[in-house]
C-alpha cells in the first residue's frame, strides 16, 4: 500500500526556502509571484491490510519522525 | 491565484534522503516500509487572471527553476 505524507510549515512560520525561491523567480522575470512556501511529500510503500490501519501508521511515523509539530502541519494520504 | 508545483525525483534515480528516513523508521520499529521515496511541494501565489495562464507559467516557473529536468520530474496544479 502506499501513503503520502504532506509536510508543510504552519501558517505564520517564516519560510526562508519560499522567500529565496521567490526572489530568485523575480531575477528571473516572473515578477507577478507574491508568495512562495516549499514543503515536503513523503511517499512510503507499507505493507498493511487495510486503509485504516495505514492511514494511522502514517500518522504515527509523521508525528514520531517526518514532521516537526513544534512548525510543521502534516496531512496523510492511504494511496491504492 | 495559487499554483502548486509537485517535484518528485524520477524513476530509477537513488533517493538517499529517502533511504535515510526508510533506516530511521526501522529504528522507530517501523518493520513494514519497503521504499521512502522524497519529493517537494511548491505553493505559489500568482497575480495571474486564468486559469491556463497560470498553469503555463507554472510549467516555465517548473522548468526555468523548480525542477531539475536531468533527474526531477514535475507536476502542476492550478488551485482556486
Amino acid at each position: 500500500m502506499k501513503i503520502r505524507v504532506d509536510v508543510v510549515l504552519r501558517e505564520g512560520v517564516l519560510d526562508p526556502q519560499g522567500k529565496a525561491i521567490g526572489h530568485a523567480l523575480e531575477t528571473l522575470d516572473f515578477k507577478n509571484v507574491s508568495d512562495v512556501r516549499v514543503g515536503k511529500t513523503i511517499l512510503l510503500d507499507v505493507d498493511c491490510h487495510d486503509t485504516k490501519s495505514a492511514a494511522d501508521q502514517g500518522r504515527k511515523m509523521a508525528e514520531a519522525l517526518l514532521a516537526n509539530l513544534v512548525i510543521e502541519d502534516y496531512t496523510v494520504e492511504v494511496m491504492k
